[in-house]
């Protein structure tokens, strides 16, 4: 059917595919399939008491407050909340460094609408989040890329690619969506010297850094770009901008997440907020607010660690019992997220139609590969399946690849 | 202090000023300041004990849905009831022709992105809303205006405008933010066949459709093209995006409202969503969904009409009693805002320094105008302050006046 608006659309809108994983989620949806295929956090571990108890509070005590327009920059109490929250991991910023977004997703829209000129080149891990691709194609970027190993981006790569001048660097340092790998303290270093010398700013996408499940904490990429300039300046004004959730430490339906950047960056991502959508809702900061406060958010951390950690330790068990040979995977010692290499001679997109008949299905991993490659790829998700059904799916997996790899199993 | 940013800005920036209305709301949110400078609703008729009641709700029966991650078109009971209610006042659309979004304010943002190429024209009234500028500027949108007098938009005027090839036209039939003035159902069939004869599709804003004090209901412009296109479809296609929200009717601070647009456009928008903000908040939609259904929208609308109504005719007269001769005021049958207009000679902007000296604080109205134009308009909200507040204040605005036009009381 022909409408008036059929020839009316905007030339950007060409290069706004929908988004894969999105598309995907909605195959998946049917209960009697195991999906590995989202991000989603297990609805088991989700705080609906704490919720309610809030909501009723919020409601009660300032009602008229969280139902009414609030300031575009967030509800102050919160900001400073984040500010106590991330100085516990050596994030040492005021209020004035942080904005309240909805979701990071949002935070990414609006990163990509103060900085990208079309044309301009974005320096990225190969793979990276889809989302940001989504977000930021829209602006016209082009992107450059640096090759990850199991020590994150390729530093020893990244010097060429800063040669072609990027706009800014992009790096997910911890637990990378998608391929779970972390970014070493050493190529950390590297990382802010490097961006120092070519003069390159670095967007820090760090929504999973509290989810670790072994090893040790490492310092954000802004907490060693702060030490490094040696500032003594409580307000941030440094070379990464850094972004982090309550997705994956409270809930994502509610749409919570923050910015922490120099002023000059906030003041401008306010105004493009301003044009985006007034404010992040009032209440549910509120609510977010009152349910944080008092350490719930510490607490809550080390239950969501106690249950993904145990679902990563049975997907990988399960992976080492089912898959065949010729198959490999990142062991992620935190996140939501490990990524499976095929072999060469396989596509993930044909895997994924024999596993969708056999009831399970995984996201492939070429749309997360901005320049192309990575048909052979995968990214599974251990977060939100039971350890019951992971073990179930993986096994079903692993009959597909077998089939399709022609081996016999290896048990 | 430099930062490594300083000079990253894309250049869409430059066109994103800050919104006068948001920085004002920040001068005038000393509380003893009698503001007629926001656009908040009445705070008394937020409908807290009922938000209580359904997050409770929400949360016992559905909470690992409401904390959970959505789909980006919106809660699909939401978008239903939104089909039943739209119904009611000759809307006749199916789930496929809504989206939910996360305020009016980034549907706004949204079209700009799907539809505006830099240096598009966007045909607007002026003055205009505020906010939709702000969105589009961003997008690079020049804007082509046709004058308002008290029967809206002059349509008259309009068919010189659609000479220049608009992308749309923009219009705000009922209660115009800013100016408050209704566009007569002869006009609305005027710019309906002019639309359709130029081939240049509508954005149809209405906010405040609902909140009217006296006179009749007029058809939506959707209403009037589904009826000039003479068709039995019941999912739209035809020339209008309609918008609206719930910020009037139950609160801005959830941040929920709808797009209603033939599914070919919502089909971009969704894309265009999935990069902007993954989704709204999918707790927020479910308590909306909760408190509205049953028919609460309908018996709360009796009561904002009947608290807006009292408080409109106060403030008109208010003005009446103390307003000097050479001060003309628009008398808006419904809505939240009047405009008024000063002598040539005086600046509103002037007006408003003496005035926020006295304590009461109003929007100079040349911001609302695209290309120029108003320094002598000014707009006023009624909604927001107590009929008490509202009669102190006009009649401080009054005394400002009388001082500035040099005559004496005219009581």
């Amino acid at each position: 059917m022909q409408t008036p608006w059929d020839h009316r659309f905007a030339q950007r809108t060409q290069r706004m595919g929908s988004s894969a994983i999105r598309e995907l989620l909605k195959l998946t949806e049917s209960p009697e399939i195991i999906s590995f295929a989202g991000g989603l956090p297990a609805p088991e571990v989700f705080p609906t008491e704490e919720f309610k108890e809030a909501c009723v509070r919020v409601l009660t005590d300032y009602g008229a407050q969280a139902l009414q327009y609030s300031t575009t920059e967030g509800f102050l109490p919160l900001r400073e909340l984040i500010t106590r929250h991330t100085a516990r991991y050596g994030i040492s910023v005021t209020p004035d460094n942080v904005l309240i977004t909805s979701g990071s997703q949002q935070a990414l829209d609006l990163l990509g609408k103060i900085l990208i000129n079309p044309g301009d080149h974005i320096l990225v891990e190969s793979p990276t989040y889809l989302g940001a691709l989504q977000a930021w194609s829209a602006y016209g970027a082009e992107y450059v890329t640096v090759p990850m190993d199991e020590h994150g981006m390729n530093t020893d790569a990244l010097e060429e690619a800063l040669r072609s001048s990027p706009k800014f660097i992009y790096v997910l340092p911890n637990f990378q969506n998608p391929t779970g790998v972390t970014l070493s303290l050493e190529r950390r270093h590297k990382l802010i010297e490097l961006a120092d010398r070519y003069g390159v700013p670095i967007v820090e996408d760090d929504p999973y850094g509290q989810l670790r499940y072994e090893g040790e904490h490492l310092p954000a990429v802004v907490v060693l770009d702060s030490q490094f300039r040696n500032s003594s300046e409580r307000c941030y004004a440094g070379n990464v901008i850094y972004l982090s959730t309550f997705s994956k430490i409270l809930a994502p339906g509610i749409r919570l997440a923050w910015v922490v950047a120099p002023p000059v960056v906030i003041r401008k991502l306010v105004q493009a907020k301003q044009g985006a959508d007034l404010h992040t809702s009032s209440f549910s900061q509120m609510v977010a607010h009152e349910v944080s406060h008092g350490g719930f958010i510490d607490q809550h951390v080390k239950l969501i660690r106690e249950v993904y950690g145990q679902r990563r330790d049975e997907m990988l068990a399960a992976m080492d019992g089912y898959f065949p040979p010729g198959v490999e995977w990142t062991h992620p010692e935190g996140g939501l997220f490990l990524w499976g290499v095929l072999p060469e001679n396989l596509s993930a997109a044909e895997v994924l139609k024999v596993a969708l008949e056999q009831k399970v299905a995984f996201v492939p991993g070429a749309p997360f590969y901005p320049i192309g490659g990575g048909h052979n790829t995968m990214r599974l998700n251990f977060s939100n399946a039971s350890p019951e059904k992971i073990r179930e799916g993986i096994s079903r997996m692993g009959r597909v690849l077998r089939d399709k790899i022609g081996q016999p199993a290896s048990f």
